[in-house]
């Protein structure tokens, strides 16, 4: 059987079926952003690890080697800082072919890792046969109080995001289709290739006891949810006309054929701003809170619902409901 | 400048010295095995990490999903039985590529993946463009006083490796050549894709004060030993009489022309056996408990000296010194 009729998901969870009964009381293994390993005293340890693969995940003649290796840290920074926590190590594999690739290119590369100031303490380095691979494992640390996961909405609960939705989506387009550069272009690229992930917010809304549930962004918020709404049992309604659709993203979409600028934010992933829920009675507070402390808005999307673990896609400005269908994020496979 | 001219410990050697400011008080980075890290009272934490890439560290047709998922974990527990540590945590990256690898295929790779009973706790799957990607972290914990390094040996120290050397090369190497199938060729690949790290030997060996510093043998004794003697400030000896010279691998050389057995008993790396330093007035002791606890030898390779960190390679049975440049181990780039 091929692994695309299973698909990424029915083949993690044959291999976290398998391991679970090998994973010690106390400890959490597949399922979220990271795993959680109890620290020190009250403290958690969050680990997490990515694969990027030349020619799937970048391309070599894009992206730049600093880029590349700010980028590559930076996925697996979000992730520490989606369930709350704060990076403390990284440890990093990189597969380089012989070609092309000089001591140059990687001082740069090392340059990027290093600019958000996490110690690089491993790693392995190897020869590609082919082109460039880069996988990184992020420790990262939380008190045991402040850790959140994907697993604990509530019917009821508000549904944010932290920042606007498909830039980084638009800017791979804008590549793929070989678009003009003008300033808007280049700025999506710009997000493609230098995403900014949200570690301050992720430690700051770990702190909030009315924030339930909370993961990154990385695959889109259609394909994203429902991760929180089959770990917590609980339903959606997204409201489609409350999507913050980055205006780059809307002014670029109204240039170009079959850009569809909602689809994109929803679908495209690679955001890496965050999702979470938040008791309905702390949202307001919340909000204002967010607001003061990172000078931009926290946008509500939607609600949970006592449902099945499914999103209901209503466009409350227009007062109709669309098939949930019509929106899926993104399958590695 | 291309990285070979500045060599795999030229290019971490640039990494190890940008990253060293960053790394926390108490906390041991690049350098070792593992990295070192504070775990809750008098504990550590081990971390290791390893990238595979298929046509560099295996041949798809030749290595089965089973072996392959059994070995690419092995290598990385024998880091953490290196450092006198037990593995109790992994985490696995893996790209497949679409063609030829379904999911029977990840069925098996777990099956083997599984058999040394140590949790996966998290990962990430992807699609390579390419062949099969596999990089994985173990997370390992010893006690504090129990972590061994190769930065501890002292002048004097015996050096000793848990068991013989050379199969595993000797099994590659029968595969490059395409040798015909016999008893002993077929035992050698064998021992190529179904290493059996030391693992229970590296946790014994932790609680001997009397072993300063230790490794486990990837690159072959004549690479990995000059680590243990650059990071301790001292020197070598090693008696060619005394490597031990896997009685297989003996077997098979004298078959077939150009195979020297010691040669590649020293330099060709995967043994997976532990490398050791060993205080002298405990070797005696430590070797007669050794065998009695696993009912093989230790065996006794040389003596560190105060001399410059390389190796001196003699031959006491025939009262000869060697050119030390004979032997090399192997180099990534």
């Amino acid at each position: 059987m091929k692994i695309n009729e299973i698909g990424e998901f029915g083949l993690i969870g044959r291999i976290a079926e398998r391991f679970a009964p090998l994973v010690p009381a106390g400890w959490e293994g597949i399922g979220d952003d990271c795993a959680v390993i109890p620290w020190d005293e009250g403290q958690s340890m969050l680990i997490t690890t990515d694969l990027l693969v030349e020619g799937v995940h970048f391309l070599r003649d894009r992206i730049s080697a600093r880029e590349l290796g700010a980028k590559s840290l930076a996925v697996n920074l979000s992730d520490v800082a989606a369930m709350g926590g704060r990076a403390v190590g990284t440890f990093l594999s990189l597969g380089l072919p012989a070609e092309g690739v000089g001591v140059e290119w990687c001082d740069a590369f090392f340059e990027g890792y290093r600019s958000f100031g996490v110690p690089l303490l491993g790693g392995d380095t190897t020869a590609s046969t082919t082109g460039i691979i880069v996988n990184i494992t992020v420790l990262g640390r939380a008190e045991n109080s402040r850790v959140k996961r994907r697993n604990t909405a509530r019917p009821g609960d508000r549904i944010a995001v932290t920042g606007p939705l498909g830039e980084s989506a638009a800017g791979l387009r804008v590549l793929l289709e070989g678009l003009p550069s003008t300033p808007d272009t280049d700025e999506l690229i710009r997000h493609h290739h230098r995403p900014r992930p949200h570690l301050k917010e992720g430690e700051w809304l770990g702190r909030e006891r009315g924030v339930h549930a909370m993961m990154d962004v990385s695959d889109g918020v259609a394909s994203d949810l429902l991760h929180i709404l089959r770990g917590s049992a609980v339903g959606a309604t997204v409201d489609l006309s409350r999507i913050p659709v980055s205006p780059l993203l809307q002014r670029t979409a109204e240039q170009y054929d079959g850009w569809e600028a909602r689809r994109l934010a929803l679908t495209g992933g690679e955001d890496y701003v965050l999702l979470l829920t938040v008791a309905p009675e702390e949202a307001d507070d919340l909000e204002r809170r967010f607001e003061a402390q990172f000078g931009r808005p926290l946008h509500w999307i939607g609600t949970c619902t006592a449902g099945a673990p499914e999103i209901v896609y209503r466009d409350e400005a227009a007062g109709t409901t669309v098939e949930n269908t019509t929106y899926r994020g993104f399958n590695h496979f």
